[in-house]
């Protein structure tokens, strides 16, 4: 069985065809990004996840980290696989030059997310949450802040975490009681938190939690929480490490999957007064700057399920042309004894996990370029458009891109048949370790909602009609192309979801002003729609792509399976969009009659 | 939380309105079946099942099953629960009783089965196990065989086990290698099984071992296997244990789930001669009479996706009663503190669990009927009929009640959020343990091909035919009561779905007769299709039975919720039915020219 590869072909091709590198590297201060400077990127990145990170996914997940007297200890490799991830810079990617980042685009970033996640999701988001750290700091932290923790943070020298859940405090986080209170020029911080990734470990000296807590002034709900800096060990102002912060880690979580990931209960000013802390940006606010830096944050969980998809995709054809089981019929009409990647409903299998991860990688992909221009484009109007693009993504993303990658982990499964319920054989750990990510950073539910209600019933579905118009203009573009028949079913699949989603999206947006309480009921519905419709249309322009470059003559395994995933995408999975529009605007009746019945 | 509850209330309506219960208690030999004694049989199996049983389960998983110098210990309790399931005689239930069995309908002990499956799957797949050893000596047993093993396994006092899989013979049991050759009146058994469940444990003194291997003369390919009763110790003429048998339990398996379930490697004859085997029948039989015992097989299986299921539904319900997070509005306008349960998303994902639980335990106490008429019914047209009925719905029962069964034990841990990722909350564990049983017994795919090939095309599509129609009367019933709305949605998506699976029908036979590839192709997508249009119709039919018991005045929570589940069923996954067919039709093209290029 062969090892993790970066699948970097299809990286290259959705770069290119689907998420406008060009216009990407065009924008102000990617100068830099060069074709030749993100291929050599990504080959870099590839060697290092399939040489370092692979290999010791399996072994973290039988290892997992343990704490014993308050350190914790991650498995072997894994604090050396570390320093070579931040010696090569790969902490600092999409990050600011002055602070020592690579200053490459949101889109370049992502698909090396892509890669380290696809490699060994348990070791890649102990860098992800430092990533969250410096967008938090970067946008709203003071100069002072960010002079003692930017560089350190960008460089991976220090780990980052986010500490917003405590025991009462899942979804609704207005039930936070950490608090904290004014001491001199900082703050003390008392409380617990769950559910903390990376909250302690043996990566780096100094680890710095950014902690949700409540405001000195105490007020209720989510108006009251503020954002504090919480290290682990206090920064001297030459900025040498002093005093132990009185925070630990109490304990570890056991989960069912990402066992290399150290999950704390972390406990904040047990001994005293509280852990020093410092504000970020203003009291009160710290909810908002949450918010600020979760596109990013949820993007990247998204990107989550595409990297274990690709991974679990070739796990599973790697061995299905390797397994001998039962016989086809060869040339001359004898049948053979054949590798199980030959019988149909293998065939099946293997197509539809091609397809499900080409998708949602192309729709991460395309809200990643979405979210480059909304920052840097030199327009403002399409810095707001693309804004807006992205703001109507994101839930979309990040669930549709987990649900679709689990979907794509647990056929790897059944792939393998017995073997793939042997945790040897690698095929279980794909759905144990990717689980999580439709829960955290906001349940696939809680993204379904804020779809329904902040991004699409909130602006009367102008955000949603512009992706819907854009979707149209493809569906001229493949007229051109009348009696391809590929490209006739698919756009055929094409345009009946595009009517559908944009029936539901109307309905939304009338339903809402009545009964917001209809539209939460469907809304799981809608964002299956969205991803589906989205997926679909950036799908049916891959294969119109592949299309053109196969008619001029270029031809290539990659450009036939391409189509034939496309084409399986339409076929299989486009196709569901119109009877999702049903369950959406007629499936909730039950739903909230349900709640109605006393137990 | 509350622990497991055998859901009696579904269980007696889906018996008495769906599966026919008296006219299955009418069938010759079964007079003892009265409405008390089966009462009588579920609550006191509902009894152990949460007092003894589920308590366990989680210790199970925990704890694991230990080999230790060829020994297994399994996990702290289950050798003693062992000794109380057979002390009730639960280990009896469906058999004769000329062997000491309650001599109960299939049906009835479906019942149990999902009792036992829910409450703690690791443990209830060893008399699973046991049972299916009591069905092949049954049917195909000498008498001497029967005299020496058939009470003993029919109370339980030896566990029997199948061993069927090599490395390299798993869905192609052609490969078997393990080879028997003549040794005066018994044979002698050298080999190596794989996945032998309960090969070796500490529950009883003795282990039937059912082994199946090539016999003496050597023929190549499924014709040359025979099967084989392998005792771990032999068995004296007195009937008291003699010497131990060569054969042992190398490993167990390290698995995603059933922790507390020794999974062996199994060795015959390592030390010898091979191992002592009686014949079981006659030689090169082996496969038709493993097929023999299979329908009842691939029914438990089926089974154990109900009670998973169900058990992971209540799970997650009692979790949604308890967790509050977020407000609602309350009367009079105010918002107020909730119990998650409350909330649209939450509400849905729980009455899909409740809506695919109950049409599952539909569709299989409905096949376990069938099985109990096929086998006694005094007409010898009824028995062909039925028999035909059950072949078809099987593979049906099998693959869809398990793929259902894991989309509900998923939902659990999404409805848990956060505390469903971590694993003493017990939600990881349903879908942990449940996901091998879409894998064993013949892989859902398999299931799929044995549906469109030897039970729809063979037939030339008359017993789905039959089906069919008998789905089509209950059109007519509910036509009685237009103007009922729910009845009204819930006839029109059955009307709507039962074209769809005519049609699709139909499609299967014509093409299988020029390409069974492509047949093959479709077939998982045909299976859903009947597995979602049985269910739907099941769940119109108790639609239907639950108005007319309301509307001469009967009212309960019960029967409400029942309304409910029905209405969603056919809201949000009967309405697919038509889809489904379109894939089974259309969705083929990809996958197979997926085949043609080289990689």
């Amino acid at each position: 069985m062969t090892a993790y590869q970066a699948p970097l072909d299809d990286m290259r091709f959705v770069l290119n065809e689907l998420a406008g590198l060009s216009d990407i590297a065009a924008l102000p201060g990617f100068e830099d990004a060069t074709p030749d400077l993100i291929d050599a990127i990504l080959t870099e990145a590839g060697k290092l996840a399939s040489d370092v990170l692979a290999p010791l996914s399996m072994i973290g997940d039988r290892e997992g980290s343990v704490l014993e007297n308050g350190v914790v200890r991650t498995p072997k490799g894994f604090a050396r696989a570390y320093a070579q991830f931040i010696e090569g810079g790969w902490n600092g990617v999409p990050f600011e030059p002055q602070y020592g980042g690579m200053g490459l685009p949101m889109l370049i970033a992502g698909a090396t997310f892509e890669i380290w996640q696809g490699a060994n999701m348990a070791f890649a988001i102990c860098p992800t949450l430092t990533q969250a750290g410096v967008e938090l700091l970067a946008a709203n932290g003071s100069d002072a802040l960010r002079a003692t923790y930017m560089e350190k943070l960008v460089s991976g020298k220090w780990t980052g975490t986010m500490n917003l859940t405590e025991p009462q405090a899942g979804s609704d986080l207005s039930k936070i009681r950490t608090q904290a209170v004014k001491d001199g020029d900082h703050y003390r911080i008392t409380g617990q938190k769950i559910f903390i990734t990376y909250g302690e470990h043996n990566f780096t000296e100094n680890i710095i939690h950014m902690v949700l807590a409540r405001s000195p002034d105490g007020h209720d709900g989510v108006q009251g929480l503020s954002l504090y800096v919480v290290p682990k060990f206090l920064v001297r102002d030459d900025g040498k490490l002093g005093d132990r912060n009185d925070l630990r880690c109490l304990s570890l979580e056991h989960k069912m999957g990402l066992h290399a990931s150290p999950t704390c209960v972390m406990s904040f000013g047990e001994n005293g007064d509280g852990a020093v802390g410092y504000l970020v940006g203003e009291e009160n606010r710290g909810l908002e700057y949450m918010f600020t830096m979760m596109n990013n944050a949820r993007l990247a969980i998204g990107i989550e399920g595409v990297g274990v998809a690709e991974h679990a995709y070739q796990h599973a054809r790697s061995y299905a042309a390797e397994r001998v089981q039962g016989q086809v019929e060869g040339p001359g009409g004898t049948f053979e004894p054949a590798t199980i990647d030959r019988h149909p409903d293998v065939q099946r299998m293997l197509l539809s996990m091609r397809a499900g991860t080409e998708a949602i990688r192309a729709v991460a992909y395309y809200t990643g370029a979405a979210l480059d221009m909304a920052r840097r484009h030199p327009d403002a109007d399409v810095r707001n458009a693309k804004q807006a693009l992205v703001d109507l993504l994101i839930p979309v993303v990040k669930a549709w891109a987990t649900d679709t990658g689990l979907t794509v982990a647990n056929t790897a499964m059944q792939v393998l048949g017995g073997t793939g319920y042997i945790e040897e054989s690698g095929a279980p750990q794909f759905f144990r370790d990717l689980r999580v990510a439709a829960i955290w950073e906001g349940t696939n539910g809680i993204q379904a909602l804020d779809l329904v209600g902040r991004k699409v019933a909130r602006d009367r579905g102008d955000a949603a009609g512009a992706l819907i118009a854009d979707m149209r203009t493809l569906e001229a573009d493949l007229a051109d192309h009348t009696g391809v028949e590929d490209l006739d079913v698919i756009g055929s699949a094409l345009q009946k979801a595009v009517v559908a989603l944009d029936k539901a999206t109307q309905w939304i947006v009338k339903t809402n002003t009545e009964s917001p309480q209809i539209v939460a009921a469907s809304a799981v519905s809608y964002l299956q729609l969205m991803g589906t419709t989205t997926g679909g249309w950036l799908m049916a322009r891959a294969a119109l792509a592949a299309h053109k470059r196969m008619e001029i003559g270029e031809d290539s395994p990659f450009l036939r399976e391409k189509m034939l995933s496309c084409r399986f995408f339409a076929d299989q999975i486009l196709i569901q969009a119109p009877v999702l529009a049903s369950t959406v605007t007629h499936g909730w009746a039950a739903i909230l009659r349900s709640g109605e019945i006393a137990r």
